[in-house]
C-alpha cells in the first residue's frame, strides 16, 4: 500500500458526510461499489496478515453501538456504527458510522471520515461478492426483504457484479418500498412490489434479507427454500436479531465472514457451536469450492467485518485525494518537542488573539 | 447529566487539537486537574451504572493502538489511543489520543474531541485522587521517575490535589529532566534532580513511575521500598510493559481501577491470577478500607480505564460550551429521510458547484 506523502506526520485528512457524499456523487455509485468490491476481494485474499477480532458493543435498550478494529502491518482502522431502529421514528437514521484509518508504525491517524453512506455502500458490495462466488452463475431475480436505507445499494451491486435484472420487492412499509421504486426508475431493472415475503421469494435465484428489528424474527421459513436458491442474510446482525429459521440454515451450506464474529451477531447465533460454517476467503482463495451443484442452498450469513471498512476506508482515501476533497485538520497535536506537551497549553496562549474561526457560540450556554 | 440542548440530533461538535489546548489555557491546568478529578470521583461512585470492558489492543512491532469504551444509560464514550515509545525519536509524540461522546439512545456521535492533552490530565487526576485516598495525609515529597510528556501534570495535580511540596526527579535522559524544571519554575515546587531512581525514591513519601520503554522492565525494585511508601504505578500499561518488581507488589497493598483490565495491563500482569487487589472505587464509596496504618506500603497499579475518558469528554464538552469553543460539523449524514440514504448522494450533486471549501488539492497526487 503506497504510504500517505503528506508531509506531517500526524495530520489527519477529515471527510465529513457531505464530502464523502461528493465523492459518491462524482465517481458515481456504480464505480464506488466495483471499486470498494475489489479492494474487499483483495483484502479478503491476504485474510491472514490481518490482526482480527470479533466488534465490541455495547448494547441498550433501544440499541446498540459497536467498534469494529482492525489492522496488518501498515495500516489500522475502525469503525465506530450503530444500530437502533427505532431511530426512523424521531427523523433519524437506524444506523450511522464513521471511521479512521492510521499509521501502525506511529499510531498517527491519518484519515477520519463519515461512514454511514459507505458502510451501504461495503456492505451491498461485499453481498454482491460473496453471491458472485455462492449463487448460481445464471442468478437474474432477486427478493429483497426490508426496503430500507440499504435496499438501493444492494440492487445496484447486485445488478452490475451478478447480472441481476429482476427485483421482487417486500417491506411491512409500503412506503419504503415506494421509495425504492421511485429510487431505482431508469436503472434497468423490472421491479415487482409483492404484498408479502413469501410472494416476493417465491421463485427468486436470489433472496436479500436486509430487515432493521432488533428481534429473533423469522423473515425466511422452511417452506419458502426453492432448490438452488442463494440466500443473502444481511439485516441478521447483532446478538437479539435474526432473520432466518433456523431449519434454513440446516437445509443450506452457510458461509460467513469472520466466523468468531457470525458466531456471536449472525443468524448463526440460533446454531449449536458445532454447526459447520465455511469463512468465504477460503472460497475466494480457492482453498475451499462453493456452491459444488444448482440444487444446492447456500446461506451467505453477513453480519459486516472490519476488513470490509478498512477496504471503504482506503478506497475513500484514494478517491479523496485524487479529487482534491477533504480539510486536513488537526485531531492530535503537533509539538516541536514531542516530550514536551506542557508546552502545548502555553503555545495556544497566542490563539486566544487569533481571529475566531466559525464558533458554537450561538448553541452554548 | 443535562443534555445536549443542540437543535439537530445528528450534529456533532468538534475539539481539535487547538481548540483543547485554548480550553485549558482559558481555564488553567490547575482547574482542569480539578474538575476532571472531581468528574472521576463522582462517576466511579456510580461504577454499576457503566456497561464496562478492558480495551481492545491492536499490537504491533513497535507500539499498540487500543480503544476503550464505556456506556452508562445516557452516554456512550471511547477512546482511541496509542503507545509508540519510538516515536520521539522521529518528533512524534508516544501517545496520542481523540475521543467521542455519543448518545445512548440513538447512537449520534454529539462530540468529537483530541483526547492526548485530556489524557494526561485525566491520568494526572486518577493518580492524585489515588494518592489522596491511599497515600499518609502528611506526604510532602513525591519522586517523579520518567520526565517526559506527562511528569508535568502528574507534578501539577499532586501539588494541588495532595499536598505535594518536594520533587525529586529523574529520568534516563537528562534532557527530560531539564525540561521538566524548566516548565516547572515559578510553580511553587522545590525540584531535586537526581542521578538514578534509587536516589530520587529514598525518604520520598510517593513515588511516582512514568515511564515510557514497552519492556518488563523493574524501574522498582525491593530495596527501594521504605514504609509508608505510596507507589503511583503509571507506566506498566500493556501487556508486556512493566515498571515495578514483582516483590515490590508482594509487600505492598495493590489497588487497581478495573480488575479485569489491568490483570492483563497492569504491574499485575507479573502476579498469579489470585493475587489480591482492590479496585479503587471500592475505597473511595468507603465500601473497603484503603490505607490502614502509617507504615502500610500501598500501590496503585494504574493503567488508566474508559471512565476517566468518559469523565474528561463530559468535562471537555461543558468548558466548549461555557467559553464557545469549537466547531459544528456533520461527521454522520442529515437525512430528509432516514430511510432513504440513497438520496444523499443525488443532494449533493449541487454542492458541486457551492463555493470550494478550503481543500487538499495541494497535498492530492
Amino acid at each position: 500500500m503506497k504510504r500517505d506523502p503528506s508531509p506531517l506526520d500526524t495530520d489527519t485528512l477529515y471527510l465529513g458526510a457531505p464530502d464523502v457524499a461528493r465523492i459518491v456523487a462524482r465517481k458515481g455509485l456504480p464505480a464506488c461499489l466495483a471499486g470498494v468490491a475489489d479492494r474487499i476481494h483483495a483484502d479478503f485474499l491476504r485474510w491472514h496478515e490481518f490482526d482480527k477480532t470479533p466488534r465490541v458493543a455495547n448494547h441498550s435498550a433501544d440499541g446498540v453501538i459497536e467498534l469494529m478494529p482492525v489492522s496488518d502491518a501498515s495500516w489500522y482502522s475502525f469503525k465506530y456504527v450503530n444500530g437502533h431502529p427505532k431511530n426512523t421514528q424521531r427523523g433519524v437514521s437506524t444506523v450511522m458510522a464513521f471511521g479512521v484509518l492510521a499509521d501502525v508504525a506511529t499510531g498517527a491517524p491519518r484519515l477520519l471520515a463519515e461512514l454511514t453512506l459507505p458502510t451501504a455502500i461495503r456492505t451491498a458490495a461485499m453481498s454482491a461478492l460473496a453471491a458472485r462466488t455462492l449463487a448460481r452463475k445464471d442468478s437474474r431475480v432477486m427478493a429483497l426483504i426490508g426496503n430500507g436505507a440499504q435496499a438501493e445499494f444492494q440492487a445496484i451491486a447486485f445488478r452490475d457484479l451478478v447480472g441481476i435484472r429482476t427485483l421482487r420487492v417486500h417491506d411491512v412499509d409500503a412506503r419504503a418500498s415506494a421509495k425504492l421504486v421511485r429510487n431505482l426508475q431508469g436503472q434497468g431493472l423490472e421491479i415487482v412490489v409483492c404484498a408479502s415475503t413469501a410472494e416476493a421469494v417465491r421463485g427468486a435465484d436470489i433472496v436479500t434479507t436486509i430487515t432493521a428489528d432488533k428481534q429473533l424474527a423469522t423473515i425466511i421459513t422452511p417452506e419458502m427454500v426453492e432448490p438452488g436458491m442463494h440466500f443473502n442474510g444481511v439485516g441478521g446482525d447483532c446478538p437479539g436479531k435474526t432473520e432466518l429459521h433456523a431449519d434454513v440454515l440446516r437445509a443450506a451450506s452457510v458461509f460467513v465472514e469472520f466466523e468468531p464474529q457470525t458466531r456471536i451477531e449472525g443468524d448463526l447465533q440460533q446454531m449449536p457451536a458445532d454447526f459447520e460454517v465455511t469463512e468465504l476467503w477460503r472460497v475466494l482463495s480457492g482453498q475451499t469450492a462453493g456452491r459444488t451443484s444448482d440444487a444446492q442452498v447456500t446461506v451467505f450469513d453477513s453480519v459486516g467485518f472490519a476488513i470490509e471498512d478498512y477496504a471503504a476506508l482506503h478506497f475513500l482515501h484514494d478517491m479523496a485525494r485524487e479529487l482534491g476533497i477533504g480539510d486536513v485538520i488537526q485531531l492530535v497535536p503537533q509539538m516541536n518537542d514531542p516530550k514536551d506537551l506542557f508546552a502545548t497549553i502555553g503555545a495556544t496562549a497566542d490563539l486566544q488573539r487569533a481571529p475566531a474561526r466559525s464558533s458554537i457560540a450561538t448553541i452554548s450556554a
